[in-house]
C-alpha cells in the first residue's frame, strides 16, 4: 500500500508514514473529498473507522483523480484498529472539553506530527477526525495525544469535513517539505549602465518635448526614478521604454516642426 | 453590505476589506462551498463574474450557515467591474504562465493582502479564483498584481474551488489575526515540594512493596522522576496517584502478611 514507488512519487517518504483517520463518517461524499484534499498535498493513507457508506459511488465522484487514495483506503471497526502500530495520535476538535489535554493549532500540530513521523524511524503517526455532525466522543479523544484546533472565526467556525482535511494536509506537506521558491520565469534583468542610460535618453526627450524644465529637472527625474526602481527592469522592457521614447521623438507633429 | 456592525461580528475590519472574486465560477454547488470556507474564516465579501447559475438552490445547500455570504453577493458582469476599486488584486492560479508577473506562494500572497490591506486605510483588495476547469485567462491574470500559488502535490495539483479558497482564507486570517495562545482548560499545577512528597511516597512503597532494592534505589527513581518530568504534573493528579499508593500499601495480601 505504501511501498517506495508509491511514497516516491508524492515526494516525501514522510507524508507516507501520516494516516489521515475518518471516525464514522457519514457521507461519502466527504471521503471522497478527503481522498482528493489527502493527494493535493501529497497524502494517501486514508484510513475509515465504520464509514456509514463506503465504498460509494459518490465517494468516487467527489474524489476526482485520487480514487486510488479510496480504493488502498483501510476500513476499520474501532479507532483503536486504526491507530494500531502509531507512535503519536492528533485529532481535530473543533470546542474545547472538560479534561482535555493542552489544545495546539494546526500548524503546531503539524510540525509536532511531522518531527516525530521524521524521529520515529518508520512508525505511523495519525492525525484523526471525527463524524461531520458529532464530532469525536470523549472516549475516542481521549485515545489522543493532541487535540488540534484550526483557528476560526468563532462565530461560525463549521468548517466542512473536506476543508479541515484540506487544511490540516497543506500545514502536514508545508512542515515536511519546504515548497521552496515560487516558480519564475527566466528573466535578464537590466543594468545599472542599461538603466542609466534609459534615464539620460528618458530626461532628454522630456526637455525636448517641452515637459521638462532644463532649469529645474531634479524633482521629476527623482520621481520618475523612484518609480522605476521600485520593479526590477529587465533588459527587454529597457529596450521597448527606450524604443517608445525614439518614436516619441520622431512622431508627425515633431516632424512638422522642422 | 460591511457597515461596522456586520464587520464587528467577524472580528477583524482588515478582514472585511478583501473581496473574494470568483470568475466565470460553472457550477452553482461550489459558489455555496466558498461561502462556507469564507465564513469560517470570518471573511463575508464575495464577488461572482458571470456566473453561470446564481443563485441556486445547490448554493444555498453547500453554503450551509453561510448562506448571508451569498444573500450579499455581488454579481458582476465582468472581472474589471469586481475589481473597480481595489487597490492591489491577487489571483490564484495553478500553472506558470509566459510573461507573469513573480509568483508568490499562498502565505506571503495573503500577507501582501493583508498589509495592503491596513496600509490602504479603507481601500479594498481583491483575491482572484479562476473558473474551475480552464483557470483565468492570460487577460484576467494581466489585470492583477500578484500571481498566487499553493504548494502542492506535484503530481496532483488539483484542489477543488472550495479548498483552494479555504486555504486561501485560513492563511489571510492568520495574517490578519494572531490566535494567540490556543484554548486551554484552567489547570492547577503542583508545587515542587507536592512532587517531592509524591517521590518519597512512591520510593517508600516501592522499597516496602520489596520491587525496588534499598541497597540500590537510585536508577529506578531517576527512571520515574524522568517519566512524570516529561509532564507537569497537576494537584489533582498528585492527589490521585498518592491515594493510589496509600491504597496498595492496605491491600488484602499485605494485610495477611500483619
Amino acid at each position: 500500500m505504501n511501498g517506495e514507488d508509491s511514497l516516491g512519487s508524492f515526494g516525501s517518504p514522510v507524508l507516507g508514514r501520516i494516516r489521515i483517520v475518518l471516525s464514522h463518517p457519514s457521507h461519502p461524499g466527504n471521503i471522497g473529498a478527503v481522498a482528493r484534499a489527502m493527494k493535493t498535498m501529497g497524502l494517501e493513507r486514508l484510513y475509515l473507522v465504520a464509514p456509514k457508506l463506503f465504498p460509494h459511488a459518490e465517494a468516487d465522484a467527489r474524489a476526482s483523480g485520487a480514487t486510488d487514495v479510496l480504493a488502498q483506503a483501510v476500513v476499520c471497526a474501532t479507532l483503536e484498529e486504526a491507530l494500531s502500530g502509531t507512535v503519536l495520535t492528533a485529532a481535530l476538535t473543533a470546542r474545547r472539553r472538560d479534561l482535555a489535554l493542552p489544545f495546539r493549532w494546526a500548524r503546531d500540530a503539524a510540525d509536532e506530527l511531522v518531527s516525530t513521523a521524521v524521529a520515529g524511524e518508520g512508525a505511523d503517526v495519525a492525525l484523526v477526525f471525527g463524524n461531520e455532525t458529532a464530532g469525536l466522543s470523549n472516549a475516542e479523544l481521549s485515545r489522543c495525544h493532541i487535540p488540534v484546533m484550526i483557528p476560526a472565526n468563532p462565530a461560525y467556525p463549521s468548517l466542512n469535513l473536506g476543508s479541515a482535511v484540506q487544511i490540516m494536509c497543506y500545514e502536514l506537506r508545508l512542515a515536511a517539505l519546504s515548497p521552496g521558491e515560487p516558480p519564475s520565469n527566466e528573466v535578464n534583468l537590466a543594468t545599472a549602465d542599461e538603466i542609466e542610460g534609459f534615464y539620460a535618453h528618458l530626461e532628454e526627450i522630456a526637455i525636448t518635448s517641452g515637459y521638462l524644465k532644463p532649469a529645474s529637472p531634479k524633482r521629476l527625474m527623482l520621481r520618475l526614478r523612484r518609480l522605476f526602481s521600485r520593479t526590477r527592469l529587465e533588459q527587454e522592457e529597457v529596450n521597448i521604454l527606450r524604443g517608445l521614447l525614439s518614436a516619441f521623438r520622431k512622431s508627425p507633429s515633431d516632424d512638422c516642426n522642422r
